[in-house]
């Protein structure tokens, strides 16, 4: 368990890392032009998502992510104290992750961001993106197992262009950036909104993939 | 029956709800650059082909688009009956995704284009672009099947820049733009021609791939 | 042969189309940020690279480039009247390629490019470019066939931006560049030192291949 | 041993001439936007990485990279004597590939950076970027060792654009990019504590590696 632990501690740290230091990157070079600064954010997030879930997936899952924990705890892949570790951990590594970044960018290491994200339509933005985002991995497992790296990556690159949020579809990475004022903020006010409308997708894609993936399915 | 049609609604809600929203945002974010705007666009668009042909493609064969459909009809891979189903259920699917993207960025959920998109110089654009589409699919099953979701996805990455109409090259997505007024939309009177040249390009490329990529080619 | 031919001219075609379409594109959109229309360009054409190498190389090797060919002839691939022969349709099929895009773009069919493109640097430039080419297909065919098709897509996105020529290490591209008066253009005057210096490059990567990446290698 | 060397030679000859070639590229048809720049470098190093590590992995290991040659030495994979001259010959191939650069892009061949980059958060962000590349490259060994050219390729774009520093993540390219006045260089005076940082950081990755990827993890 140890070791789990540490892979899901160890992926938070580099991928929030990634999403709130590529922000940060992003912001500082595009001179304003915020199609550019979305740009290179999402590449550099898609990118660290393949490497991170190629290397660590075999020793954790590669959750990163207190949705899909939860998910594979309700498919039994595995129990409820560990599926807690995990949210700890990954909540724990990623606000490390974010600290080490806001150090690496010369700026304060506690901040508070005040960008505001709230409304139906951002909701409905992360409740659609996490919805996809775990159709994805329960229907990758399903169809293509060793794709499950590659699939996840795009799938995300994709979210952050197509939802209105820009696809955070993660309660842990939601939290974590709450602590950075910096291009991927977002107000502490405004957190638990998108973490319940992240679950509320999380659930539903849990329902359609048992519905409509089953093996039977496969077996035609 | 019921679960390939689910897949194509799925498929289809997700890809068309990605071409029109990763539009928008695109538009709303570029400053009026607009080859910025397209390279998110297209970015988003491929990504998110690998993604869906990788975990549907198992199951309904991930057409998400009545031209492929004809095509694999004429080749007996599924009967008329089914087509006729996939082709309803992937206008019906794709509309919702554009519905839904609409809610996402707090806009009009009913809307029309006006954009024109008309002229010799787009028609062949568009049975260009599906020209090559099917090629791709059909040549691609032939010599390297577990290559198709990536070889789909680069093959639009490269046509929405190489063609004069950026490349629809799908009829049910053609349908649905025309309900979005926004980067991606195409104005309802424009529609029908385009549908045209798409199925002209998509016939000759079944033409073509019987004559060039016969089996004996493969055993020579 | 006439099968290896039509994939030769097929390839030619929606290669070259891809380069100067959205080279026309890119330029079109961009509004004189060319960082950004080299970028649509490089992406775009690495794409295709991909599409059909994957699609067309178990027909015809999938070369589109007479600088391949020749050293495809060299190592006894292929016949010197099939190596010409490939050469012809190259030019041929790319030409095609290039009027055809004119046409969806409502540009004149038939153009000169005036476009200078000359001195010691950008020859440079094509002498490595074609240098690194061949080296990439000879030594990924020996070390990983199968990756093929990636690298030599993501050899071209490369060698776009390191090159100061920006790359086009195919004396019949070079050719029919020099027929379209758009950003992919080049004067028919500079056509001929560019063509000399990617048959340096690519003679000079066999003589390499040969020292560096024999069987004895791979066998330690 | 020869034909080792030289692949480590030919690779930092074609990797440093990419980082260097296309920032000098990007920058001048970037007109200032540094974040189309910094895309157009990351997106060309990665792919330049992929080519270079499948191609010559089998041949030398595609280190490249002093910090990865130290751990391998430290691993026991090569001995004192080898490492030694793997080092140099990175070091004196790349030097020849940042020369080559300014012959094709019409600048002196030598010249001297200007460009500071130095403090507490540039030297935070180079051990970081090379702690994680050296996990990437040993955790990826472990669990997917086809994988490695991609994650690794994938990686650097991403640390570009993460870390403030742009992720040098390499003593030799540091010391090559010094004698580069243009986007990609750095002051030699500012060399050092740049490798100090890297070597810091290669160490860290490599006594975690120790810890967390003992085999017994990927047996249980």
């Amino acid at each position: 368990m140890r070791r789990p632990l540490a892979a899901e501690a160890l992926g938070a740290f580099f991928l929030f890392a990634t999403v709130v230091g590529s922000g940060i990157m992003a912001e500082r070079l595009s001179g304003g032009n915020v199609a550019v600064a979305l740009l290179g954010n999402s590449v550099a997030t898609g990118a660290m998502l393949y490497v991170l879930i190629t290397m660590l997936g075999p020793i954790s899952g590669a959750h990163f992510n207190p949705a899909v924990t939860l998910v594979m705890w309700q498919r039994n892949d595995l129990t409820a104290k560990a599926a807690l570790a995990y949210m700890v951990v990954q909540v724990a590594g990623g606000i490390m992750g974010v600290w080490m970044t806001h150090l690496m960018f010369d700026e304060a290491i506690l901040q508070l961001s005040d960008k505001t994200r709230t409304g139906l339509g951002q909701w409905t933005g992360e409740c659609i993106a996490t919805f996809g985002l775990v159709l994805t991995i329960l229907g990758t497992l399903r169809t293509r197992p060793q794709a499950v790296p590659v699939s996840v990556a795009l799938y995300i690159v994709a979210a952050y262009w197509f939802t209105s949020s820009t696809s955070f579809a993660n309660p842990a990475i939601t939290i974590a950036r709450s602590l950075s004022d910096s291009f991927a903020g977002i107000s502490p006010a405004d957190v638990a909104p998108f973490i319940a409308a992240q679950l509320l997708g999380a659930m539903s894609a849990l329902l359609l993939a048992k519905q409509m993936l089953e093996p039977s399915d496969l077996e035609q």
